[in-house]
């Protein structure tokens, strides 16, 4: 394999706090490759959540130990692992900060299913217990271990809110106008004001009031990554070997939209839109998650500068015509069921994402074959599939019925 | 006494959760008083912290069984204790709930003192962790209760942040101006940006996110109060029995800026100006405080209503002309030293509170003589002072050194 091409400028010491999972893995692996120094930390409570579901990734992802052995065969690069809760267990967390004094640490580390942090009374405290404290202890262990490092933290689309009265969705900050007493009109930019979805979009509109304060308390340096729906499942480094497959969720909790559609088709399953399918959502390839990472990693901003905001999508499609675009491609059916979201029916969506243009991305589109490559590791992988986990049973109040068929509805299960 | 006065239009059931601190306590007596049937959660967390500082409330405050018997012998009103930790027993809070089956929640159940929240990386964990689990917990509850309860919450005008270039601080919302893609411009109401000064006060700004959220998903009645510094001790009931005695915090970590120059000066202590003084703070007697809360659960909003905000607050004033007030009146000195906390040198302050006036509050203001009742409760237990608690250690960062005297500088050891 290449390994001087994408090479990065300067090698980097990286913790990677939730490095065992959809993102985290293959984004471990990408920083491995291009040639920093990757240690990953998780409690795999993202596996044990499987065990609670009785749900599984449709491909067979390793254990950890095996993933790494793989990755040195394949490499010849070591990637260390400690298994750390950081919500929990602070001076573990402190402790690796100490010893590996890294320059860099990428936050996957929250629980992301907006379906599962809607389950039940004790799923939304954990969600909020867990994210919180753990972006939070990140940030306390940064200021207590006294060292200049660079937090790269993954947020989501989803804090912005999708109902946006015909404005562009900027990235992070906003302009706007307001009256002084005297009756003078002044510019200001403010952070964009949030209209989180669910408990999950929730609890990274409260992550960002923590990074505003540590960044002008303690001048933390901090990337904030808006993400849209991450699709797709392989990159190129997760191809290299059979043991370092990346995870493919399909389940109602925590599969995505267009994963799931694809994963649907792909085993005969009705794709299941939600609602009218009349949403917009922002998109994302995997591969590109990957490179996304890389960028703000090599773009951090100046100690005295405030939090810098990316929005990390590629393109934004309306659920119901992604629904039929898989649908021709595959000749699957389309089912429409009620949705188990409270959100408005319909909504546009409009994105900049100028700044990772910017430095350099070359968006990897719908249109790129690599719809197909999804499809042929979901038809791979179809005999492990267990069709009874594909409704999404999580509803946002009690009153809501999921599932049951509609003739107006749309998909929910994405984490965006 | 006089029942009669002030009785309450309708008797509702209430839980106040904090209902042993500074606030909560005089308040539910209050509630209590106007022909309310009360209950009070309190894990009693303000009191170990005592233990911890190795610091006492100035006035001799009685254990919570005595306080009780002392309402019910002076009033004939019983009202219960609950001793649960809201933020970790969910399942006894939720029990309580539903054998209660109250009308209001009033929420003062979190650590308040901004200093203490900047002690150590341990007190910035402990904030975050009780503050939002308490908070979330409550809101969780409800909703799972299944009933229509009232939460009325104590935030602080602390989240608004105080660089207001010119600005009238409005009641939580804010009317900006925004452009859309067409260059058309726009009106919209957001909530007010907030940029909190501390651990403590960014917990109240995600407290924020937290009802936002379960009052669109959930349709929670909410009324979140923007709470000034409290100044004063005793209240009408408080007054009643010496067993009643509200607490009366002077420490550099819980003490607030008024009472802790009112205490210093009856003390002979010099009056403690933490940088320049310039900073101008919005204050309210804690008589009115206990009113103003009557005031929020007579007048509930809608089930479909906004989470509704008041300021509650009925004065600014420069904490430079606090102190030559009360160095005026006692003849105490001043000593200006250096601030712990990072703000601003100076800066103005103008607060909207017309909520509270259109719904009858007639504010208690400084020059009421009730300067001189606080100056006489410090100096009747001035032999229980520790002089040595008066200085604040708390810094805002490790780089900062706290009380050394300083030409130019204000007082910081407010929660507001
Ligand atoms: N997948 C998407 O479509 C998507 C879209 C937008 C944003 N994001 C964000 O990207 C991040 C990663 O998402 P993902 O899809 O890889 O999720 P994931 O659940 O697959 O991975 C998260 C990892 O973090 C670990 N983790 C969780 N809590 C932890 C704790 N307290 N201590 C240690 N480890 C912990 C889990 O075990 C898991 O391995 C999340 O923060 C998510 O919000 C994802
Ligand atoms: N005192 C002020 O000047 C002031 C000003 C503005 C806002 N406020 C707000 O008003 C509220 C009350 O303030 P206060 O001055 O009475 O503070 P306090 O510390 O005297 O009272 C808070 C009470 O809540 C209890 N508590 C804390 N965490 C708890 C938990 N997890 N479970 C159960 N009980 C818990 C404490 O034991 C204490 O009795 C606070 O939320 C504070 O932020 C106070």
């Amino acid at each position: 394999m290449d390994w001087k091409n994408n090479q990065s400028e300067s090698h980097k010491k990286i913790i990677v706090l939730g490095g065992d999972g959809f993102c985290g893995w293959p984004t471990s692996l990408h920083l491995s490759n291009v040639g920093h120094d990757v240690t990953i930390i998780d409690n795999l409570s993202r596996r044990n959540i499987d065990n609670e579901l009785e749900a599984e990734s449709l491909t067979p992802i390793q254990p950890m130990g095996t993933r790494l052995q793989a990755w040195e065969e394949v490499s010849g690069k070591k990637i260390r692992f400690c298994n750390i809760d950081i919500a929990d267990e602070y001076e573990k967390l402190l402790q690796v900060i100490n010893e590996e004094q890294p320059d860099v640490i990428v936050h996957f580390a929250e629980q992301r299913a907006a379906p599962y942090s809607m389950k039940s009374p004790q799923h939304k405290r954990y969600t909020v217990n867990n994210n919180i404290n753990a972006t939070h202890n990140v940030l306390c262990a940064i200021v207590e271990s006294g060292r200049d490092i660079h937090l790269v933290h993954l947020g989501t689309m989803g804090v912005y809110g999708y109902g946006t009265a015909g404005m562009k969705i900027p990235e992070g900050y906003l302009n706007v106008e307001v009256k002084t007493e005297q009756g003078e009109r002044i510019e200001q930019e403010i952070l964009y004001p949030t209209n989180p979805g669910s408990i999950y979009h929730m609890t990274k509109s409260q992550d960002q009031l923590l990074f505003f304060y540590y960044n002008k308390n303690d001048n933390v340096r901090i990337t904030d990554l808006h993400q849209g729906i991450v699709w797709g499942t392989n990159t190129k480094e997760t191809k290299l070997d059979d043991r370092l497959i990346n995870r493919f969720d399909y389940d109602g909790d925590y599969g995505t939209v267009l994963n799931r559609f694809l994963m649907q088709a792909a085993v005969g399953y009705p794709i299941t839109v939600h609602g009218t399918g009349g949403q917009t959502r922002a998109f994302i390839h995997i591969q590109d998650t990957v490179r996304c990472i890389q960028l703000a990693i090599e773009n951090p901003p100046a100690r005295d500068e405030r939090v810098m905001i990316f929005n990390q999508m590629t393109e934004t499609h309306r659920v119901k015509d992604l629904a039929e675009l898989v649908s021709e491609m595959t000749d699957g059916d389309i089912a429409y069921v009620t949705n188990p979201r409270k959100e408005a029916a319909e909504n546009e969506l409009h994105v900049e994402n100028n700044l990772f243009l910017s430095k350099g991305l070359e968006p990897i589109t719908l249109s790129n074959g690599l719809l197909q490559e999804v499809t042929d590791i979901a038809r791979e992988y179809a005999y492990r599939a267990d069709l009874s986990k594909i409704p999404a049973t999580s509803t946002w109040t009690k009153e809501q019925k999921p599932g049951m068929p509609e003739q107006n509805t749309n998909e929910t299960a994405d984490d965006a």
